[in-house]
Order: structure tokens, then C-alpha cells, then sequence
């Protein structure tokens, strides 16, 4: 085994990301190359397409953001954790649920890591994934429509961070806690009683035939951070691996005092046996409460399923499930090569990018050829597992990508820079410096069987003076470098909204082939849609007043209401007729308290309405939509409580 | 008089909007210019800054979007009229005042029309506003600090869409309603009887000497359509002029029954007029409950000022304020020349452009060649004040923006182009097809007595097929053409969010100069913050328990909290103590039901949690601020109601 250098306390001080602003200089022309030769390399003349979809994390936004590559312009946002008011959704009704958690509705997420399927290990352009950090949860994303259609949420578990990443061919999704707990209770004990009581647990989400997500079983580990994670591929299919920081199971300023040990864990999960065993029933089923939220197909109204018990397997009990590998140091991206026969792992405070061989672990395994063990998981030897280790990667390491070349490319957080080395000889050769300080970086196919590696993206943390200022708060930023040649070039900087903790990317026409352009009307099974003018209506229940309405370019049907009084709760289901692509119509009324709905062309939204006083309430199409876009209005007269205007509606009367 | 073209029945049906698809072709080479010239034109290198802000309104998502010009990139979204789940606005406690109002919180908002502060008529770089046409609001954001710092309500007034437009110095704002509502009364009435009860208001608001906003006067209207407005300036000066349609006061299916007629109007305001009238207590102060809402600059924490009084000006009483200008058709924007000499209205169903003189009509007003009377409104001779008519302008012509060398600039909607036009002549010199039907366009300084004419940008309401798809749900599109030549040229296409109504845009160096870049520590007046880790408490208050946290890298204090009871609001003030540009540090905790909170430095934003049953909730930074941000984390641990677990907390220890 080599001599790890040793990392001076100066790194775990707060003093370190002051470093990371100083230790990066002015670019050096070279790296930029020509500016015509770049500009011409990211120009996507009017009317062309770019050539890949790419898909930010939208972090703390709780989003996913749409870029264009090799262009970096913004092409869409899909709402995913977080209300939107830009389209209703989670404040529409046929929406809501889709925010609805154990510990109630819950208006915003910190998305972290998109993941498309696969099949055979390479991305297949059906649905994207991306997992929420705060409060557990994995949603799976359509990319025939680009919505979310089902959440799901993982008990047992806090700071969800080493999610979603796919299996081979998508027939799990896996999961694990950053931020450890009290598992299995009810969690009440002193923050002190950490060692003893708070435990982690690795999560595998299994895909069903029906394309719904189904919460598996959870592993019982111990108590440390697990952060990152990535499946096994081709030799390596039927395992996963998680890295761990914390192994010290500090509770308290963890900047110190989980930054003490020399090596941490990779956890090497063989998720195969372990589904085995869930199989036959081992375990435990213990009770937990966890929400599944979905659209339903039929009628496209999200719905939650309310779970209460969840299959836990301890290794302790079940063996040949869990291996922890031992890898320096607080170690954060794990990434398996392509071959499926290398496992990296960027280490934050590694002076070196450890590698593991896939191969030797086995052969570690079937030797037992062990350092000792953990509740039950047995530690293999560092010295029979490693491939080799990358000197000189730079400062921090933390994320790696492959472009299916035979190298590897791996950002380096406090040194500011990229570097590419072969995963033949393990050595750098190729940097170049990135601004600022990045964390995840993305190749085309990056992490799977068969990357497209014309194009690598930095995601960088630090922004500062790379674009237009905009006062204290900014868009972090990515740059587009080109890896096409020997040497990285430097192309594009873009601006990313949120913070991009990760990204995929993938061919365009793969994704484009199939988009649904509209949702057809005939199709349409929610139960208050009004599927022609005829079909409007407005009916008083009580209180509750439901109305049918209809847009079509330029007017709605009823655009005169009246009989609504004080006190009454206003349903407005409103169906677009359109059949055309690109014609959403919106809707929204003075003084409502619930954002505007965007209603695309075939559905029905719902807006609630509760009138606080009497007036005249104009509402109108807030998108636009025709030449008359702005005579598209309407009006509801509301009288005061007990008055006795009856329901009166129609159009052009 | 010229004839005016008699429109034929066929544009006033819904047809109108589908004949906007079939009526563009493919974009011919010639217009588009060479590639590698267009690339070269808007490739803005790596550590290069764009040459202008562009300020984008959000349309239906209720925010401003900044671009940067040319290079098209989604620079940032300040949060003004929504919700902002990415940053906590509107959910957090210092910020959820912001979008109160008389009809209670509201989430979400319908942003328009943003506006350059101007001083002697050109844009000054200080603040832009922006209208909310729904529930009737202005915002004002500080340039300064990219932070929306006031928001008035507008009553009497519905569908606020003719706002908000800025007078020379800024003295004023003006705003119109578009859906004329009862005014100055309860609105309880029978929507047929709109034209004896319906009238709008034109509203001025006053930029007071300490930057603050003051709704000063309204004057009362027949109940029109008011659309758009702007202001005079150089000679005219002291006037605004508001467009105005369905002069047959329709109340249902408008896109036939608010076009019948040939011509509709302008309404030329004489403010000063208007405002010394106010000034001398004219009108009447009548009652009306709005908001006006501001951050406080000790503070920095959203307060509400609720009015109960607004000051109404009526023409038939007070003369010398308002004429009509008679216009044809459906008149959509209105723009003045450069020189203030020119009124050009956009008219959605006329064949030309007319263009009223200024001198024109102050001639025609001193010899009262008025052709009749509306509610006290002198109605002016069109003959007698109309400079030109630009024939042949395209279908559908929308609104003007000028290049400050004698050309002025028309989006034709129908025919999906954008025509130029001779201030002198009045004549058509070029015209440049756009991907589709564009709405308003946007010239840097375009509205103003300088504009910075290089560029010009189209904002177009189809997308289609212009980028890669998304499902049934689309970003717009604006276009960038370069106008510095004879002809225009395409230079490129790029997605915008939401809906741009609007867009303005100034030199880059204007508006960087001032940037605030983090807030100073010493002058955080919030009477929560904690401005050491010294200062870091947790105080119990009956149920209430207020923790006053600081956050540094990599750290919170306290990290480990003890002592909070189910039952318990728990209100997380966090102050963030770096002192350095781009090191926010967010705040969140599992199972929280508010959005995160984003804390810029110096600042203190406070998170409200009422948890629901006992447990061990993590919290952690939100925003990737170190290389251990990962480790920067905590815990809170929940006891049961009536535990008897005091309050401890600490960091480190």
C-alpha cells in the first residue's frame, strides 16, 4: 500500500473555501482556444436544434432545468419538489398531490441528482429521476411529456443525498441516508446517544412492469454519511456502491470532527442477493409511513397512496449482501468505468483518486481477505482491492465522468480545475482550470455503458464574476469545455438556474422521437371536464360551487357569471379545447389567492376560488394565444352572503 | 383622411390565430446572414460580460428574467409577484409581506410590462418596475441589489395591463385598467348592465423624494379597455397618452363584440394637468382599501402599510386633463418617438399604422376641433391631428420600438414579422420574418429619447418547433436580430421563461457599477440577528421557541439543538456572517412545510417549523458553499408534547 499523504489540518478549516476563490488565476488563452473556432462550436443557428438534451439539477429550486447543449440556453423547467406558480402546479387541484408527504404538504425540495433510465446500461430517453435531500424522496420524471408523474418517499432516512442512481436496466433505484437517525422509532433521544442510536440505511426503489417505483427494502447500516452512489455495469451488474464520510459517527461540527479519519467506506452492496432475500421474506417489515404520489393516467389527477410498513435487511443477520471498502478520504462521488470493472471515488480531502478493480473485490470477497468488520459488514483489505490511485489530481477531488475513450475526468472542488487521466496507467494527462471551484461534473452518457464523450459540462459552485452581476444573489455556473481532441477546450461559460448538483445529457433525437404535443380530448377522463361549449355548465352544491368551463381561441364558456355569493368555495375546472400544439391557455381571476392555472390543450385544471367580498371579478387567459388574445376575459359578479342572485352563466348573451 | 381598409369580418373570428401558423414559411437564407457572422455576433467568451442587461418580464410566472445581450443567457430571475421556492421568497418571514394585499396573501402574480427609471427621458439605471395585471399591482426593484423592494396595490382598477410607464424624470407611473369594473362601489350588479356602471381608472403613481411609491391621483374613464400606455417626452413631456379598445364596452365574448368598431381611442393624459388638480385638492378622496408593501432599509424585512383612501379626478368636472384620439382598430401598444414629436399606435385589427402628431393635436386642443364628447372627454378630429398612416405594415401590427436613427420598429402578430418604418416618411424600408407572431418587441433604450440601437429583440408568443421539445408545455422564444445595418439580420433564436410581455434593456457598465455584493454585518438591524456565534441562542417563549442561529463555513450555531416539543413554533432566525461576495448559505430542515430560506451575507432570514410529532430532524446548507459543505449540518431533536426535556443546544461540544 502506498503512503497516503497526510492531509494537514489546515483543509477541514473553515479556510478552505477561502482558498478556492485565491488559487485560481487569470484563464490562459490557450485553453480558450480561437474565439471564432469556439463560437462557432456552440452557435445553434435559428431553427436548428441542439444536439443533446441537458438535464440540471435544479438544487435548492427543487426543479429540473432544461439546457441545450453545446447552445447553454435555458429551454425549459420542469417543476418536480417545489410549487410553481408559473404553470399551478402543486397549488392546482389535480396537482397538490404530488407535494403531499408523511409530515404533511410540503412546498418546496433541494433536487440533487438526475439519472436517466437505462437499458442495458445505457440511457434509453424514457424517464429521468431525480432525488430530493430534505425529505426523502425519489421522483421519476416522463420524458415523452417532460412532467413528473410519481414521487415517492423514503422513510428511515434524512438528507437523501446518494440518490437515485439506476441499475443496469432500471429495475431499481437506489438511495441512502446522508444525515443518519434514529431508525425505527420514534426518535426522541439525546443527540449525544449518536453512536448508539442513529443508524443510516441504503434504499432500492424497484421499477414495476407497470412503471410504477415500490420501495423494496431498506439496508441497515451504520450510522455514517452516505453521500454518493452508482450501480454496478456489464461484469458488475447486480451491485451497487455508496460512498460514506463520518465513519467517526461525529454529531456536532462535523467539519472537524468528521474529518478525522484516514479512510472511510465504500460500501459495495450486491443489490441481486439482497432483493433475494427480500424475496423470500427476510427481514424485518416495520412500520414507517411514507407517501407515494402519482398522476394517474386515466384522468392525469395526481393522487397519494399513503404506505405504512417497509422490508428492512440487516447484514448482521443476512450475509453476503454488504462489503465496505476502504477508501481515503471523506470520500464523495463514487463512479464505475464503463467496462464496468473500475470503481473511483473522489475523496474531498484526498491528495489521491483512489481506484478500486471490481475484480480484485471479488477476489477479497471470495479470499476473505478482511481487515475486520462493522455491525456485521465485512471491512476488505485496501491493499487487495485497489487498481491504482491517480497522483496529483488536484485539490478535493470529487466527481468523475467517462468518455468512453479510456479516460477519466474528475473535477477538483478547491484547485478550481478539471483533470483527465487513463484509466490504463492512472495518470493525468490532461487539467484545465474551470471558475469556480466545481462540484458534479456531466459527460453525455457520463456515468453508463456508452458515453457520447464530445462535450464535457463543469458544474461550478462559485460564480462571482463570470456573468452580468446581479446584487448578492447569482445563477451558479457551468462551462462547456470540448474533449473531442487530446487537449480540453474551453468553449462556453452558461449560467445555470439554481444550483446544478448534477446533470445528464443524452442524444436529442432519442428524447424528441416521441413527445406528446397535446393530450387528445377524447381522452380526457377527468370527471369535471367539459369536452365542448355545450358541456359548460355551472352548478351550485351548498357552498360549493363547481364551473365547467371551457377556452378555446378567444373565449371561454360561461365568460359571464353571476349567482356566486360570500362565503361560497369556487371551483373552476377549466378544459382546454384546443387540440393543436403550443396552445395552452391560462387562467386566472382578480384577488385569487391560488397561482393561475396553465391548462394545456385536451386537459382539465382546477382553480379554487373563495370570494372574500362582493364585487365584479374580472378573469381572463393569461397566456397568449391569438391576434384577440386580450379580449379572451370574463366576469363573475359575487353578491354578499344570504343574497338571492341565482346562478346565471353564458357567453356572447 | 385616407380611406382607411374596411377589415373584413374574417379577423375578428377565431381563425385569426390559427391563420398565424399557416402564414409564415421557411425562413429564407439571405435574412439569416452567414452562420459564423452570427455566431461571431453573439459568442460572448468565457470571462467576458454581455454588453446589455435585458430585463425579460416572466409573463405568467409573476417574476423578472435577466438576459444577458447578445449572448441570449438565462442570467438570473428575481422573484417579484410569485412565490420564490428557490430562495424562500414570499415564504419566509421577512419577505412574506411582499405580496400582501386587500384580497389577502396571494402566491402568485401576472408580471407585464417592465420599465426603466429614466431621468430627462432615459433610462438611468436606478430601478425597474414591473405591473401585475391580475389582482392590479406596481412593483420596484432596486437595481442596486437585484431585490424587488416595493410592491402598491391599485384599487378600483381590474386587469392592470396599461403599466407601468415611467414619465420623464420618473416622476410618475402610470397604470389603466383593462377590464373595466363598478367603481367606487360594492360591484354587486347585474353584469348587463356594464355600460350604465362599469368605467376604468388611469392611475398615477408618484415617486416621492425618498424613493417610495404613492398612488397620487386616478382619473375616472368610460369603461374601455385601456391597454398600454407611455409617456411624452422632450415636447411633450407632461403628457401620456393610453391606448384603448372595446369603445363598444362589450361584457362577454369580446373578440367579436369589442371589435366592431372602426376606430377606438387614445386617451391623451395631460398629467401635470392632472396632478395640479391633485395637488389642490380637487376630485374627491373616496374610500378603497390597498396595500403598499416595502422592504425596510434598516432592516431589511417586508412591511404592509394598508390605504383606505384614493383621490379620483373626473374629467366632466375638471377639464383641460384627458382627449381622446381617435384610433383605429382595437388599438394595442402606443409609442412615442424619440423626439416626443410622434404617436405611433399599434392597432391589432387595422391595416396601418397611424402615427398622430403632437404639435397636431396641442393645435387641434387650442382650437377645440373636437368631433364630439365622451363623459367629458373631448374627443379630437382624427383628420386634424394625424401625421401619417404607414400603409402596409403587416397583419396585425402590435407595438413600436425606435433606433434612435429615424427608424421605428413594428411587431405585425398575424403575419409573424417585424417591419421598419420611416419616422420622415412614414414608409416601410425593410421587413424580417419571425418564428412566430410576435407580441412586443424590444430595442435597447427603445422607448426612450436614446435609444441604443444595435439590436433589436422579438418576442414571440408561438414557440412550436424552435427548440428542442417539451412535451405540450413550452418556454416563448425571443429572437435577436442585429439592426446596426440597412437590413435587418436574424442573428439568433433563444427560450425565455415564462411569458416576455415585455423586455427593456441598458449598457451593461450603467447598471454593474453600482452592485451591492454582500450586506455589511454591522448595519444587519434585524431584531433577530445574531451577529456572532457568541450571540447564538435558543430562547423558549411560551410555545414559541426562537432559535438565533449563524451561519459560516462550514458551520451553523448552534448545530445540535435539544428541548423543542411537538406543538412548538419553531422560528429559525439565520444569520449568515461571511462578508464576501457568492457565499449564501441556506437553511432547511426535514420535514419542514415552508421553502427553504437562501441567507446572502450579512443578511437574516428566519424559517418557521411547527413540528408535527417527535423525532430527530436534521438540518443542513442548503447551497454548496465550501468543500465541506457537506458536513455542514445539524440536528434538532423533538420531544413529546409536555416532555419535560429542557432546551440545550451548542456546537462542537
Amino acid at each position: 500500500m502506498r503512503t497516503l499523504k497526510s492531509i494537514t489540518s489546515i483543509w477541514v478549516l473553515p479556510v478552505v473555501a477561502a482558498l478556492s476563490f485565491s488559487m485560481v488565476g487569470c484563464q490562459s488563452q490557450q485553453q480558450l482556444g480561437s474565439n471564432a473556432d469556439a463560437a462557432s462550436k456552440v452557435y445553434v443557428a435559428p431553427g436548428e436544434y441542439d444536439e443533446f438534451y441537458g438535464f440540471m439539477s435544479g438544487g435548492y429550486s427543487g426543479q429540473l432545468s432544461i439546457y441545450g447543449i453545446p447552445s447553454g440556453r435555458h429551454i425549459f423547467t420542469i417543476p418536480v419538489f417545489s410549487q410553481a406558480p408559473t404553470n399551478g402546479y402543486g397549488y392546482s387541484e389535480e396537482t397538490k398531490a404530488m407535494l403531499e408527504t408523511s409530515h404533511g404538504f410540503i412546498p418546496w425540495g433541494d433536487a440533487h441528482h438526475p439519472e436517466l433510465s437505462q437499458t442495458d446500461g445505457v440511457p434509453d430517453g424514457r424517464y429521468i429521476f431525480i432525488n430530493e435531500n430534505n425529505t426523502p424522496r425519489v421522483a421519476k420524471i416522463d420524458l415523452k411529456s417532460f412532467q413528473t408523474t410519481e414521487i415517492i418517499e423514503i422513510p428511515n432516512s434524512a438528507g437523501n443525498h446518494a440518490s437515485p442512481f439506476v441499475t443496469q436496466n432500471t429495475e431499481y433505484i437506489s438511495a441512502g441516508t446522508r444525515f443518519s437517525v434514529p431508525v425505527d422509532g420514534e426518535g426522541d433521544v439525546a443527540i449525544n446517544s449518536y453512536a448508539e442510536n442513529f443508524d443510516g440505511t441504503l434504499s432500492f426503489i424497484k421499477m414495476q412492469e407497470d412503471g410504477s417505483m415500490k420501495l423494496d427494502f431498506q439496508i441497515l447500516v451504520p450510522g455514517f454519511d452516505y453521500d454518493l452512489s452508482h450501480s454496478g455495469k456489464g461484469p458488475s451488474h447486480g451491485w451497487a456502491f455508496f460512498t460514506s464520510y463520518n465513519s467517526e459517527e461525529a454529531h456536532t461540527l462535523l467539519e472537524i470532527n468528521a474529518s478525522k479519519n484516514d479512510k472511510d467506506f465504500i460500501a459495495a452492496v450486491n443489490w441481486q442477493k439482497a432483493a433475494e432475500y427480500a424475496a423470500q421474506g427476510e427481514g424485518e417489515l416495520v412500520d414507517a409511513e411514507y407517501y407515494r404520489n402519482y398522476v394517474d393516467k386515466n384522468d392525469h389527477i395526481a393522487k397519494s397512496e399513503r404506505n405504512s410498513q417497509v422490508r428492512i435487511l440487516n447484514p448482521a443477520e443476512l450475509e453476503g449482501m454488504i462489503y465496505y471498502l476502504p477508501t481515503p478520504k471523506s470520500p464523495h462521488g463514487v463512479d464505475v468505468s464503463p467496462d464496468g470493472k473500475l470503481i473511483a471515488a473522489g475523496g474531498k480531502l484526498s491528495t489521491v483518486i483512489p481506484v478500486h478493480s471490481f475484480d480484485k473485490m471479488l477476489q477479497a470477497i471470495e479470499n476473505e481477505d478482511f481487515e475486520g468488520e462493522i455491525d456485521g459488514i465485512p471491512v476488505l483489505n485496501y491493499d487487495s482491492i485497489i487498481a491504482g490511485e491517480v497522483e496529483n489530481p488536484g485539490l478535493g477531488p470529487l466527481h468523475t465522468e467517462f468518455d468512453g475513450n479510456g479516460y477519466a475526468y474528475t473535477t477538483a472542488f478547491i484547485s478550481s480545475e478539471i483533470v483527465k487521466w487513463s484509466l490504463e496507467t492512472f495518470e493525468v494527462v490532461d487539467r484545465i482550470e474551470t471558475y469556480y471551484s466545481p462540484g458534479h461534473l456531466m459527460i453525455p452518457g457520463g456515468d453508463s455503458r456508452k458515453p457520447w464523450g464530445k462535450y464535457l459540462v463543469s458544474l461550478n459552485k462559485i460564480t462571482k464574476d463570470r456573468y452580468l452581476p446581479t446584487g448578492p444573489e447569482l445563477f451558479h455556473s457551468a462551462q462547456l469545455i470540448d474533449i473531442s481532441g487530446d487537449k480540453m477546450q474551453l468553449l462556453l461559460d452558461f449560467p445555470t438556474e439554481g444550483e446544478p448538483h448534477y446533470a445528464q445529457a443524452m442524444p436529442s433525437d432519442i428524447v424528441m422521437k416521441d413527445q406528446v404535443k397535446f393530450y387528445r380530448l377524447e381522452e380526457n377522463n377527468n370527471p369535471y371536464a367539459a369536452k365542448s361549449e355545450k358541456a359548460a355548465k355551472v352548478e351550485r352544491d351548498g357552498n360549493e360551487v363547481h364551473v365547467y368551463m371551457t377556452s378555446i381561441r378567444s373565449h371561454f364558456t360561461p365568460d359571464n357569471i353571476e349567482g356566486i355569493k360570500v362565503g361560497d368555495k369556487v371551483y373552476f375546472h377549466v378544459t382546454n379545447l384546443e387540440q393543436d400544439w403550443d396552445v395552452p391557455h391560462g387562467f386566472t381571476i382578480l384577488g385569487g389567492n391560488t397561482a393561475e392555472i396553465l391548462v394545456m390543450p385536451g386537459e382539465t385544471r382546477t382553480y379554487v376560488w373563495e370570494p372574500k367580498k362582493a364585487g365584479m371579478f374580472p378573469f381572463y387567459c393569461t397566456d397568449f394565444c391569438s391576434a384577440l388574445h386580450q379580449e379572451m376575459q370574463g366576469y363573475v359578479r359575487v353578491s354578499p352572503e344570504g343574497s338571492d342572485v341565482e346562478i346565471a352563466y353564458g357567453t356572447g348573451q
